[in-house]
């Protein structure tokens, strides 16, 4: 057996005579007493870490969603910012973030304990490590949402802050409410794999970022009216939406941590609610815009699974189709909402599909659970927990992210120049081009 | 332990202690009374959805193939119907096709129970939750492959009705007699993971639809000559077929269903076979040709892949590379005789691919299985089985697929009008572009 | 359960009910004489197989970063050249280089048994399979590399022959010494998932091939400065790059063969490392151009990747950290030395990420290892150990690389003809485009 402290003269693959021996000893499904079996502990820790890495690739699925809904100008730039997410991130949830998360809890309000991993006891770490690496990827996730929502006219250098707080300071701290031993978790509040506690943080940023930061050029007529920038690539958008529907079977199923029966049906409907958000969304853009919308459509799935996080272990496949089907309506008419009442530009939709179907989703807890839920018979109490949590999360994200852009505005600058965003931020934030030898309409 | 119907108010992180704390106490390998092991049956269930979950990034595969073999003009509706096929295919699987499929049986026909998984045991539902996951996202694999080969000029709105009618009927009774309990799969038939089921029965129905809806403009000169229309986006469509190559080590490994020691075989066979079809494809196109076509190779990928589904538990490691390498040439010799002798107008090839290799695949079985073929001393019985079963399926494929596709021609219309084509789909059925920005030559 | 040699007339449908069954049966964590539990053999084979399929689409990862990075002309024949070798790749590393690299031990040298992996023993069959697997698209990635380095100027029908003596002779050989019992595992030498066994050596044959193919025309001006020749498509290269990380997650915990408790420390050293070599190669290009740059960044989370590879097992998070970060900037210094100083043309710095960051990473056991790194009271033997062992496959890697290339060159030419080269290797080599439609600048 491969010892994380074996001596380093002892190569790995000597390990694998040892390994191969054990399979021809040992016929499969006889119960003799040399035959070994598989820990459930290390079971979990296998199950965990496959998932973790299924949730890895949805950095791929955001970096390719919002690179293909935005224009080819600032292609490169997308890319930086979703490498910048991962790459600081991972590293100060290490340093900072996992520790406030679920350390030691203080009042309900923060964790204090574990930062950078230390004292946690020998016996503890191969499962820890493991459950680090999962949730890194989750904090991960809710750092890139923002980047969609701030596309194409944020300064690269403030950018790189913005994202080392949301994954060392906001992403933690509600978290820790909710999943750490925080108090809204003690009061109830349902949110199985994350549609508030990674995807409403993400989109409320996000929408607090876009706000701050004001519409691209061009976005908005002299008179105030909305303008569609349609995007550049959206064969590489809808890629990006397959691997990211790809990575949330990582996300939901994976979230039990626990290599149990439990995760088909989680599964099931994880994928039930995806088809019926795209459906939803197509089917509704068709009516209202007369031609079934792609982009919509793409969106409609994310919405679907966006709205699915929370409920997904709690509900039934019944209900997790109309939990779907709501996302898909729900997020075409949040797009029109921000774009065209608001007058805030988000130009992936980040805040709608991960802010307002993160909401929606667990606020459907309080409506589809088969234990609590209003509709089983449960009464209004969860829903009642789960409208408090939705409310508490919007506060803190949209809040501390209000203050935390407005901040950096005053110090830093939050936006690029103006012949920077017309230019393209691949040319004037990093000095090179996303698609050389291609000829480019020429912006404005 | 997390409980599918555990009170909403204990969050699932609360059971993080617990399992962290199983790990301290189970010294890895230890046989203690209070050791906990994985399971038989939760192993089954752990990796049929992870199985289901790389089978389900092929549906990103196939719409980066499809997209990247065809015109930029199209691109977004092709990505659309990507997305509607497995959207709309999973809904009626769950309502309709996995009742027909793997109902209780009627007459070796038809499946007749199990609609929306009514009247499953709540002891049976862990594993009928997983199995309907890992068999939805074969069902939806078979609905997709048809968007291939009716590209470029079919009716969004006519499309959607073929894609539901293909997930909650076609598919569903051609498999219901091979792994539902039906009369092929009673006669000894052999289709280990879909060569016939799946793929077969996928291209068929897109020669149907080919054939139906005729040439796209220009494909045939006035003299009947057919004219290369050369794919927009090779590298696409050449990250498409290795996304499908990865999704097929689940949907050939996982088709066992259960964590046993046969899948290295099996995914060591899929390898084999999906190189040397590639190589087979390359080299006979080198020697047809006077160059190694690059589209011709990677379907020659994608024939040896789809060449070794049936087989690919039951022959080994040697056969699988003759398998292989005769679907690499077959695929080369198909798509010029669909093309170029039977004028059938197939974009990217998907009869050719999948219908073709699927039978060449399932025929395979009866000269190479260790048990039964005729290569292995099994006389013919196997073989003939094989036979019927491959000429069985085309004639109910292709049979309800033409049947189909002339009466939707007929009531709503199959086909997009000239200008639409003439433009693009994109513009004409969704009113947008996929490439916004960039400078495309003319159309015509 | 599915056997291998079942009866071909048993429908492996069948078994579904069996195994349904066996879910009824058991109530999970009922230690009743009747329940099965997974064998510890079946869950490293089933462990290895999915890890060695995330490695497989780290093939995909490679053609898309290769392919980003270079120009437009030549981007199918980059897709091309890396079907070829996976494909040519696994059949040779079939029917020899698994001999070479695993067989029976001659000298400490070479392998000597196992050709078409004949003579393995019934009982050992499902365990061959499976890591034959694995270790097939370790063979892969290491001449996968290669093709980075020779891009836009190689010729194919040379490069398949160059494609098939890496994966049958070089790399088995090398791969024998530190993994298959040959000298330099004997003496201790340390490399866990392969910096060395892997990357170094597919890194120093892309340095030989690139020396000996000279530059591509335009590369250094006629006073010898290099110009910059910028990739085509950064988005593809970023969707590469985030692929290859995701299956690095396969490529290292995966080197266990073993489902065991270690995997989840190796996964997030292999996150920390990659994350800290992004920040590393994106500051340091930031104080040295001036701008935060795009691919240098890319580059660095690769080199990051490459670095942790050796140690990845053997080392706690914190060094893992500062493995990522030197590798980061080491990859920036690399790439400008080679290209500025040496004058090698290496478009995609193959040699630098590959082979000087294989190389650094390996050296770091020797600096960091808990049991035996310097940092940690172990003295300088395992050092010096490392240090031999990146000396002697650097001489051996290189060398018979340049060898090889030279007598290619001689015999059938390495070299495409200028015309060609300034038309793009596509249509020299494969007669078609790889952007069939889009509007490209004239190359020179």
């Amino acid at each position: 057996m491969f010892s994380r402290k074996s001596p380093t003269h002892v190569s790995k693959r000597l390990a694998i005579g040892a390994a191969a021996l054990v399979a021809v000893l040992a016929p499969t499904f006889a119960y003799a007493q040399d035959v070994e079996y598989l820990t459930q502990s290390n079971a979990n820790i296998l199950w965990t870490l496959i998932a973790a890495a299924l949730v890895m690739i949805m950095q791929a699925g955001f970096a390719c969603v919002e690179c293909g809904f935005t224009r080819a100008k600032n292609a490169g730039n997308i890319m930086m910012k979703n490498f910048l997410d991962y790459a600081a991130g991972s590293i100060i949830f290490f340093l900072f973030g996992y520790a406030l998360m679920f350390g030691a809890d203080a009042g309900g309000f923060i964790g204090t304990s574990g930062y950078a991993l230390g004292g946690i006891t020998e016996a503890d770490l191969p499962w820890t490590y493991t459950f680090w690496f999962f949730q890194s990827v989750f904090a991960a996730t809710a750092a890139t949402i923002v980047s969609g929502g701030m596309a194409e006219r944020t300064k690269f250098g403030t950018y790189v802050i913005i994202s080392m707080v949301i994954s060392g300071l906001i992403y933690p701290v509600s978290g820790h409410w909710i999943w750490g031993g925080g108090w809204l978790g003690n009061l109830g509040f349902c949110d199985f794999a994350g549609s508030t506690v990674v995807h409403s943080v993400g989109g409320w940023i996000a929408l607090a970022g876009a706000l701050v930061l004001g519409p691209r050029i061009g976005k908005y007529t002299e008179d105030g009216k909305a303008r569609a920038i349609p995007g550049h690539n959206i064969p590489l958008a809808g890629l990006g939406v397959f691997i990211l529907w790809f990575g949330w079977f990582g996300f939901n199923p994976g979230s039990t941590v626990e290599a149990n029966d439990a995760i088909g049906l989680i599964a099931m409907n994880t994928t039930l609610a995806a088809c019926a958000g795209t459906l939803g969304a197509m089917v509704f853009a068709w009516i209202r815009f007369g031609k079934p919308d792609i982009s919509m459509s793409m969106n409609g799935a994310l919405a679907g699974l966006v709205g699915i996080t929370a409920p997904c272990a709690t509900v039934t496949p019944g209900p997790s189709i109309i939990i779907g089907l709501v996302a898909g309506v729900l997020v075409v008419l949040a797009i029109e909402f921000i774009d065209k009442v608001l007058k805030i530009d988000d130009p992936v939709g980040a805040s709608s599909v991960h802010g307002v179907c993160g909401a929606w989703g667990t606020i459907s807890c309080g409506l589809f659970n088969v234990d609590g839920g209003l509709f089983y018979g449960g009464g209004v109490h969860l829903l009642g927990v789960q409208l408090l949590g939705v409310g508490a999360v919007f506060i803190w994200a949209f809040g501390t992210g209000f203050i935390l852009m407005n901040v950096l505005k005053g110090v830093f600058g939050l936006r690029a120049s103006k012949e920077e965003e017309l230019k393209g931020l691949d040319i004037g934030e990093h000095g090179s081009e996303a698609y050389n030898g291609f000829q480019l309409f020429s912006n404005e």
